[in-house]
């Protein structure tokens, strides 16, 4: 686990069925709220980022727990903001065991967090019915690269014993040193040419022997996304109001 | 990972430091969107579900990413709605690495999905700052009972390939009738004395021989939580809006 990093290089071998079950299989095994969630498999190469051979795209799925309440003359009461957020838990804990369980057999994934904006076009593109909403896709195959772990926050910087102290400038420094080293350190940002453009009138001073990972998001959360409506309205064509009361 | 049970039986050993570390440095290693997540230890066992010698708070975290924004002269931008659904994913890939670590070093755990419910309580409990919200929580310890897995939908219930089918009548009946049968087999609800409380005029028709999942979801979701307000307040006091524009 202490091993995994993303993959964005894949071999042209493809997973077996065995393989792509027992992976799932480890999934569904992950503790849940109410096993929310579903998974579509799509193998169409040539379409999915990093061209890997796999792409699973995971879905809150409510839809199915209301075939099964429909079958027991129940109806569903709660609201869709819980049942959302249950959902995403329940989405994710199955996704993390879906990337361990895969490293276990030899595969790499990488996750891929942008579905939920794309909602309404994966659910044309795999025909999910209301009440089923993507949230994150997972491609996966046999690597074809071997990148190192990348850095992470110290564990200071995380785990907090009885109450979360305040946190010096010292302590926020340091966390951002570790990253930002760690990540210029592997060339990151410069092999995957990700830097993101300044959409501001800031003038741009940085090059990619100092753009690192604080500058990053920085740019990601310090410019896109202001504003709410566009994911309330994926979640809205896909049957999900999560502001206020559940019909 | 195919042996994963929640525990709710712990010994009194007490996990050492060392084995507490590994466990959230491997949760740290999962992917993320921008790590906002932070775990608070409490070791306040007689406070804990199950007196479970560990208590991990989970929590959505961006007055981290805040303070680090700030240091590089950056305000956050993005709409707290996004935020709050990066960061439960962020949150729940590291919960589960945390339970597969946990277990690969012979801890069991049972994770707790009502912290968001509970969210101003906990805060007052840990200091939480503002931006700090407790998502799940987490216990852990040795385990004191040896439960067998439980079940989940059948693989056809769960893997779509291509797209998503037309689920038959037949479909839903056979994964109702694996979880029910399944969780009948073991005694759960029985032995946990879990039966929800019927709410409305329905007649309680159940025992513990014939209550199980499906039974069990259908009062959850049939009864619970029917107004999203509560839940919105628990994140408004914790200065999540994730209704509209963020400041």
């Amino acid at each position: 686990m202490m091993r995994h990093k993303s993959i964005r290089k894949y071999q042209d071998r493809v997973p077996s069925k065995q393989t792509i079950h027992a992976i799932v299989r480890a999934g569904q095994q992950a503790p849940f709220a109410s096993q929310l969630y579903s998974v579509i498999l799509s193998r169409n190469r040539s379409k999915h980022a990093y061209r890997a051979p796999l792409l699973f795209t995971i879905c809150v799925d409510i839809h199915k727990l209301e075939l099964i309440m429909a079958r027991r003359r129940w109806k569903l009461r709660t609201n869709d903001l819980t049942l959302l957020m249950f959902g995403i838990e329940d989405a994710l804990l199955m996704a993390e065991n879906m990337v361990i369980a895969g490293e276990s057999l030899g595969l790499g994934s990488c996750l891929l967090g942008y579905a939920m904006y794309r909602a309404e076009n994966i659910a044309k593109i795999y025909h999910l019915p209301p009440r089923v909403f993507p949230i994150v896709q997972l491609v996966m195959g046999y690597p074809d690269e071997d990148p190192p772990p990348r850095p992470r926050y110290p564990l200071e910087y995380t785990l907090f014993e009885g109450r979360y102290p305040e946190l010096t400038d010292e302590a926020v420094a340091e966390a951002m040193r570790r990253m930002d080293e760690g990540y210029l350190e592997q060339d990151y940002y410069k092999k995957l040419h990700a830097k993101i453009k300044l959409e501001s009138a800031r003038k741009e001073e940085f090059s990619y022997d100092d753009y690192s990972w604080t500058e990053h998001i920085c740019r990601k959360w310090g410019q896109w996304y202001p504003d709410a409506d566009e994911l309330l309205l994926q979640l809205e064509r896909r049957g999900f109001r999560i502001t206020g009361r559940s019909k």
